[in-house]
């Protein structure tokens, strides 16, 4: 049986310095993702989450969260339909009694036949996880996984970065979620935003590229992988918009510099720094969940120094910046992305979009995906 | 790439005498059809409408009204979901500027970037309009458009001929719409309408032909091109029903003659003289929105002399004839169209169907706008 | 035109032992299916019902009850969105008066064109019908129908056995109900019901079969073709569970043994004997609805002698068993059903599941339904 495509191979195959990122509807195999955040899951407590297409049962077990695909060998059924552990290192499928490990998926025991032979010999397939940052972090695949830090932005990871984080499900494809945020003129949309004004910030209508190679890319055997969009130093910022002669509408023009150095990463995360302040930089993933959905996973990170420092940002960011920041302005990007997916979900927009010049940017990032992942996603990866 | 079938090409293969007609799932391109009425749409507040597939973006501009392809060329977007007008010429893409001319469809800045190169050489797709009668005819093509009188029943211009109209929309497709309406039989399911009873109609239940060839076809190079079915002059009609030697139902003779003439024209227009009474027409179109619902723009028309004519015929209109005539006895047609839908929703309908002997003025119908139709609405068509 | 297939071939060619059963998403054909409860079908009242994709009209005639296609001839509509009865015998399209005589569908007016010259020549397809034990069972298929009691389970007909009825419609093919209902560990589910401890009845969690070969497989020319599994001979109930060395889980020993005496038959119905109490045996059908739903007749059976007997039965029924055993317990099935027909749904399940050595009942049951079915559902059959 020849594997199904997800995309249409006629419109994969014209775009041929993109086509693995066309293909990667799923997103890329073989890379760290976030799920959910560690307080989600509780001890002992088994809960479902999907990623690229793959459903996943997440538990905790004396502190450690294990991932195993969430479909009984036997039947196919969802164990997390009807979660039944009698021991805490294994879950039993409520239909005939398939009892699997969490740490390794070994099929331990069948309760309803506790002679067969498939005892031992059968496993469910695992997934590794890392908790780092208040995330519980996945690795979708099946090769040995890199260290963690090779799938996030530089300097997420730094123990003196204490990080917070807001999760929401989009209806678009997890790449209409990357090139929204690394796309430097998408910033018109945020013109009216109340967190411009509110906090002085910097905006203007968009940006007038000087030069073609305004990217530093950066390419790693291990990682991270990423382009940097060195918008600040490569682009004038247009403040005014004339129509028919005549001025329309103004960017604004505040006292807080903000968002000099953005950068995208495999498997798909964007680096904003500094934001939404000068103290702090957001760190957000677009994590692919079906074909047309995903998880906005946004964190804002700041140094601290003590705990005095965390617990003032905790303070902050619960009282202002999940509101203002994470939800106010971020939810117009929500917006944009959902109003996006149907140009492109039936694959066709990848050949009848018309770039502009500020999208070279967008470019790159499609070009380091496409040269730079571990694996794509397939229909297959999820029956094997 | 091969362009992608509307219709199931094995069917189609089956039905040669009227191939174009079933492959006009979308309906018909390089025609007017009739969208929104012109009250709908107003000074400086852009609208959308779905004709034929192709989602379009309506405006009306010191008056005139204009019709863009509602779809950023840049990313794909609907510029319907957030209008934003800076001139009153132009409309400007809520997601990165890019600012588009209505006259003319050309793209004359992008705000977030007014060096690109792209500006004043590139052009959203532009739809010819008319005004008349109260309707805003939009041309759906890419040629040069004929004049409107082509499109239309002989007569529905007029000088002398007051319209009034109604637009509601049905899920079914546009032919079975066609078809509803044309077809002399469907009678039957008005025998019970408060309107013919009330109006004291001649109604009977269906009709008996007497003759294999009681149509007139009209066909022009030009147009309108049309198939007057001879009813009158050619069928028996039928009163009484008579079952297992039983008299079980009757039609209804009432005093006032009506629908003596009634032809269907390209493309996709019915007319119905006199009706709902022996002083009006009824030219209602079936317009096709989507592959599985069309608009049901129905209008009377009258002939009036002055403006108390045309006051009284207003006052009429508003006080009996939209509740009675239009919804009360056509919202019967829209249950039928509807209940036939399916049966014809995955192609299969046109070669399971056994049609009868007063079906032949449907064929027709098929016959000639498959011949004299200006093109089939395609997939590509609205993606080019 | 070649036929559609209803299944993904490449799926079904995988399948060699039991292609035909992966085949009949839609059951099989030339088969007597129970329909609605003959309390359901009153005189002259014609009622829709959808069998193996097949809609059909049944009507009850002088007592006798006919079943239809419930799709006119002549556009495809059903007759039943509108049903109009002229005479007892018939039935007339409420679109254009096609007129179709329930006993052999033969189209003897139509309204609308009472010359018409196929009045008489067509026919309406129809389906054999027969009543039974308060049920209406309808031969889905165009040979001359083999009796009844060839597709029943052997004693149903009996003419002591009392006998009475549930129907619900389940979202899951009808064969996930068959293989729910004869698959023996599944009682795994059932741990914590009510009737079991209310009943008092003997529950096991499982079953090691002690044996390879436990079946005993009735193969008749005629009918009706079945599977015994011969569970209380040739398995060892299983009462505890053990996980890391830990007793976890208990079965039920009650007083009362019950379900000694499982099988299961062509076209789809099982017999459980006794069950739920000593004094009655459940017989279940899975009828197919559609591809992805299955009505789940269940029926209840017990041995009267007299008047009183049968009054008694109808009491303990309506008072306890169709509320404690029909509803109550089977609902955990439908449960378990509905959460299984995903992984089967795209039918990469039938070759993606991992059967274990207890299913082979279910084995036998797929080899017996391939070899001895009288031809699988396809959309052509729906079509012709």
């Amino acid at each position: 049986m020849t594997p199904e495509p997800l995309v249409d191979p006629a419109v994969a195959a014209r775009v041929k310095l993109w086509r693995p990122y066309v293909e990667a509807k799923l997103g890329f195999r073989n890379h760290w993702y976030p799920t959910l955040q560690s307080s989600e899951i509780e001890e002992g407590t088994p809960v479902a989450h999907t990623l690229c297409g793959e459903n996943l049962l997440l538990n905790r077990i004396d502190g450690k969260v294990y991932a195993l695909r969430d479909r009984c060998l036997h039947r196919g059924v969802k164990l997390s339909r009807k979660p039944e552990c009698y021991t805490k290192n294994t879950i039993t499928c409520w239909y005939h009694g398939w009892t699997y490990r969490f740490d390794d998926g070994a099929l331990t025991t069948i309760v309803t036949n506790p002679k067969s032979d498939l005892i031992g010999k059968r496993h469910l397939r695992r997934f590794p996880v890392e908790e780092a940052k208040g995330l519980v972090f996945v690795f979708m695949g099946d090769i040995e996984p890199p260290p963690l830090a090779w799938d996030v932005p530089p300097g997420f990871l730094d123990d003196n970065r204490a990080i917070h984080a807001r999760r929401v499900k989009v209806n678009a494809n997890w790449r209409i979620g990357c090139e929204n945020g690394f796309d430097s003129t998408h910033v018109f949309i945020h013109k009216n935003s109340i967190l411009v004004e509110g906090n002085d910030i910097v905006l203007p209508l968009g940006f007038v590229p000087k030069s073609r190679k305004a990217f530093e890319v950066v390419e790693n055997d291990r990682g991270p992988n990423g382009v940097y969009d060195l918008l600040a130093d490569h682009s004038d910022p247009v403040f005014a918009a004339s129509m028919e002669g005549e001025d329309v509408l103004h960017g604004h023009i505040g006292h807080n510099r903000v968002a000099n150095n953005i950068s995208i990463w495999l498997p798909g995360v964007l680096r904003v720094h500094p934001w939404p302040d000068p103290s702090m930089t957001q760190y957000e993933w677009y994590v692919p969940e079906t074909a047309s959905t995903h998880w906005y996973v946004q964190t804002l990170g700041r140094e601290t120094e003590n705990d005095a420092d965390r617990a003032a940002f905790e303070r902050d960011f619960d009282d202002k910046w999940r509101d203002l920041a994470l939800a106010g302005f971020n939810d117009d990007d929500i917006w944009a992305r959902e109003a996006t997916e149907p140009f492109y979900a039936d694959d066709r927009g990848w050949i009848d979009e018309q770039l502009f010049e500020p999208d070279r940017n967008i470019i790159e990032w499609r070009k380091l995906a496409s040269a730079r992942n571990r694996g794509v996603q397939t229909l297959d990866d999820l029956r094997r």
